[in-house]
């Protein structure tokens, strides 16, 4: 018995238009999740986020493990509570994170032990303890732990991790203990060799979860090799379960993979881009630094609806870039995940009337063609 | 003509409530302004802080002036279309913060010169020249230019020093375009010297103000001398006009120069000290940061109705400066300029029910009986 209801609505080519529902609501698919790492979504409110269109947040086990502590956020009644974020939370492994951000780590067949980057204390994380984490955080979509393989890497290492985390993710499952409107999402992995991705997805398959990730992508194999990954990898997959592409990325990257049979995405680029100046537009990204924006009277986007483009000039936001005020940050990460979502709905909308193909080619050209032009 | 209109509607001892009429909206008095040095509130959007309760925000002219510059806020239509705050604003002339802040400054007759801390530029600012600024900013209180005299000081140099901002007075006065809803306060100055301060008062009502401020306190000379120095200053100011005390300052500096007869405060302690963790209750300071809170699921002050306070826990907050996240610095300033305001409304209710003193007693023995005690 499934944990996750999923709703398939519409198809449109590969793309699906769905409705996912967890024990703290709905999520419509294709669906963008804003990373809130450290049980924020940074510089930005919960109120706020919501109002952006977002109906899921990510956030990250390693980060929460470490500080403020899994059982912690279990006795302040769980992640929802202690941020005041009432609607569905994803948490990731921290598998992740683990290879990326901490030190001295050591990988064996039980499990990774590593150094914490907060106070360098010593750590284990096993496919057992990243469920119980995870129960603890209270996440409405928990990930098994998994090994992302390094890229590039050899054949035969990129079949070791991948079967490694296929013995982990068996761990994962035998571990989490099912709840009506909780899941365990499996991870697929493989690299970018189509029959590893074959056998990855089959042996997660077989053991059965409430959705299917694609991981180890999005790791500095270039969009081609992610897509043509994606073409070989998707079609394994059960069409009834929700899939969800890791860590990606780029509007260019959202679009494709929704193409290629995607459901859900996240990543920090919306929000990170905010407080490094950068604005998502539909006709590409602005850099708000720039001194061209410093006497402009117009918002980042004339067609934009967000908090920010309705009551600021790029001009203020120049200006509040240049003398470092926190509100730059709030502003620009604001209409980059509201640019997000919208960019979502779009594309949801686009399936529903059987449109994808007329979106995308509207995308790619307003993309193509740059900034508008100074009145 | 006044461009202001003040009803004086009741005073409790030498305390006063009213109502100051601008050009963008009411004040109800007495009020605190909070601070937006360079157009904006740190860390606050001006729909949060008008939520807090506040009716009008102070601006820096020396910040605006070097960054963006008057003349390019005036382009974007004034400061109150460029920030997205439509109530209203005050500037002061930039004369303390280019005795604070600059390098290499000459004080003559005509003015002072200065390198701007952003640029290392020269400006120069003559009382014409920071009126001609506040006019561009489109301030509905504009400052006189003075010099801040520093403490302590010789009483020769308080005396000089506080004619040469009188004589600064009265070219201001005259550099002051007159309208309706906009205003021009003098500032009394003299050091902690009764008679100069008397002296300094006489000389701006002989020169004709919208508002009086008293500046030169809160420099280092501790409560009581400025206490002292109010009982010697408020008397001559006339009591039909608004008397601003400038950057003051602590809840017990606001409540005892309420009791003075001071009307107007502005300082940036309420959010500077956000950004550093400390919170203001009714039962004193908390730092945030202290690890006792680290497991407190209570709000900063049970009673306070702020955003921060409805919905997130203090060990929630803790969680939040130990991560350095930005949402710490927007919580603990909307906390704080709540606590500021409610202790504004508070004073004004009492004020109106006569009741001030009971007041006064309440406020002093909460603030001394320190922290709630945890359940």
């Amino acid at each position: 018995m499934s944990g996750l209801t999923f709703d398939l609505i519409k198809t449109d080519g590969k793309a699906r238009l769905g409705t996912l529902m967890t024990a703290h609501g709905p999520i419509d698919t294709p669906a963008f999740m804003p990373v809130g790492t450290a049980a924020t979504v940074k510089a930005m409110t919960p109120e706020a986020v919501a109002g952006t269109g977002a109906q899921i947040i990510l956030a990250n086990t390693y980060h929460l493990m470490l500080r403020p502590g899994a059982e912690r956020v279990e006795r302040f009644g769980g992640l929802h509570k202690f941020m005041n974020w009432p609607g569905p939370i994803l948490t990731d492994s921290g598998g992740f994170q683990v290879m990326s951000l901490s030190e001295l780590r050591k990988l064996e067949e039980e499990g990774v032990t590593f150094r914490s980057h907060v106070d360098g204390a010593y750590h284990k994380l096993t496919p057992e303890r990243a469920i119980q984490i995870q129960h603890m955080l209270d996440a409405d979509i928990t990930m098994v732990l998994d090994e992302c393989t390094p890229y590039p890497a050899e054949d035969n290492a990129v079949k070791d991790s991948m079967e490694l985390s296929m013995r982990w993710a068996a761990r994962s499952k035998k571990a989490f203990r099912e709840s009506k409107g909780y899941g365990l999402f499996g991870i697929v992995q493989g690299g970018v060799h189509a029959e590893f991705r074959e056998r990855s997805a089959k042996a997660l398959i077989d053991i059965g979860f409430d959705g299917y990730a694609v991981g180890g992508l999005a790791v500095g194999e270039g969009r081609e090799l992610m897509f043509s990954t994606l073409d070989v990898t998707v079609p394994h997959l059960p069409p009834d379960r929700p899939r969800y592409l890791m860590g990606v990325g780029k509007p260019e990257d959202l679009v494709g993979a929704i193409r290629r049979g995607i459901d859900m995405f996240d990543c920090v680029l919306p929000t990170r881009s905010g407080r490094t100046d950068q604005a998502f537009t539909r006709r590409g990204t602005l850099n708000m630094r720039n001194a061209r924006h410093r006497d402009d009277p117009r918002p980042i986007d004339p067609d934009c609806a967000c908090y920010a483009c309705s009551n600021y000039s790029r001009g203020y936001l120049h200006h509040l870039i240049q003398a470092k005020e926190i509100l730059a940050a709030m502003l620009m990460t604001w209409h980059n995940l509201h640019y997000y979502q919208e960019l979502m709905k779009g594309m949801r909308d686009a399936i529903a009337e059987g449109g994808l193909d007329a979106f995308t080619a509207v995308f790619a050209a307003e993309q193509a063609a740059g900034d508008i032009e100074p009145v």
